[in-house]
């Protein structure tokens, strides 16, 4: 079966199927007569929030990444759970990971993370009309939480503190949506 | 042995080596004494770059991504090939893609694209003083280059046509960069 762009599956087999990813190795035809195999890792997708508060401050949060052996300052984010929208993952992470509850949640971009390995897709959403609960996070999470105004979130973005794909699209969404805003 | 920020790898193996990633499932021990069992994708890195001609338009190419199974607008970018600088790569990346060298390459970011579960880092690039040669895409690759004002670009991304975490943070950072320096 060709997918809409002339691509089509020809054989393939799972090498690997776990818990947060799985891994398939494909024989593949795709446009323009290209046959290939391809490394595929299967991802169900992800959710990441920009919580921005009345006065105009973000909230990030920074936690451990193993595959990145560092402290990352990021987005409350986190994988869909099976059955759940994106809507609903996106107000999940957003109690669990910084304890907020939303009374508006705005869709500002869905994009591949990493397209040429990798088929998970990003759902990435704006937070307003906030009000501060608590904080429950995952057995294996530890999570500082910060605000920062739009300013300090750039500064640090210049300064390299802030390097991490789906915070440096939404801070950058912020900074043109302000400036057209306002 | 600990990182600098306090995790080690207690024990694990190797599931998957591959051409473009292998797999590798670890027992970690993380800061705040979190131990974990991660599924770590490991990847080389990648480069992309942001060709930036002298009346200002942009050059983006469109290819099909198994992963995606789509057809994907996004930066020429590429994996770097072993023994080779990030900056190596891009060059090298600039004239497979689209034919293009540059005499002016400036780095404007580095981040992880992924960090849950992938230690991919992306190196992204902004390319002027360009000359047009004739590009030699790899035999698995059909690309289709176009020249986009930052305009046109910036109405594709609000239109979700380009959706691609890395041509996402360059567009949206030459958009900053232009309001700056104009």
């Amino acid at each position: 079966m060709k997918d809409e762009a002339g691509g089509s599956r020809l054989d393939g087999r799972r090498i690997y199927e776990g818990k947060v990813l799985s891994l398939d190795l494909e024989e593949v035809e795709e446009p323009g007569d290209v046959r290939a195999t391809r490394e595929v890792v299967r991802h169900s997708g992800s959710v990441a929030v920009l919580p921005v508060h009345e006065d105009g401050s973000l909230v990030l949060v920074r936690q451990y990444r193993w595959p990145a052996r560092a402290l990352v300052w990021e987005l409350p984010a986190g994988r869909r759970d099976p059955g759940e929208t994106p809507e609903e993952g996106a107000r999940r992470e957003l109690v669990e990971e910084v304890g907020l509850e939303t009374g508006a949640l705005e869709k500002i971009a869905e994009f591949w993370t990493t397209p040429g390995f990798c088929d998970e897709v990003m759902h990435l959403y704006r937070a307003t009309d906030l009000r501060q609960g608590t904080a429950r996070p995952e057995a294996d999470e530890r999570i500082e939480a910060r605000r920062f105004s739009l300013a300090e979130a750039l500064a640090a973005v210049d300064r390299g503190e802030i390097r991490e794909g789906k915070t440096l699209v939404a801070l950058l969404m912020e900074a043109r949506r302000r400036r057209i805003d306002t």
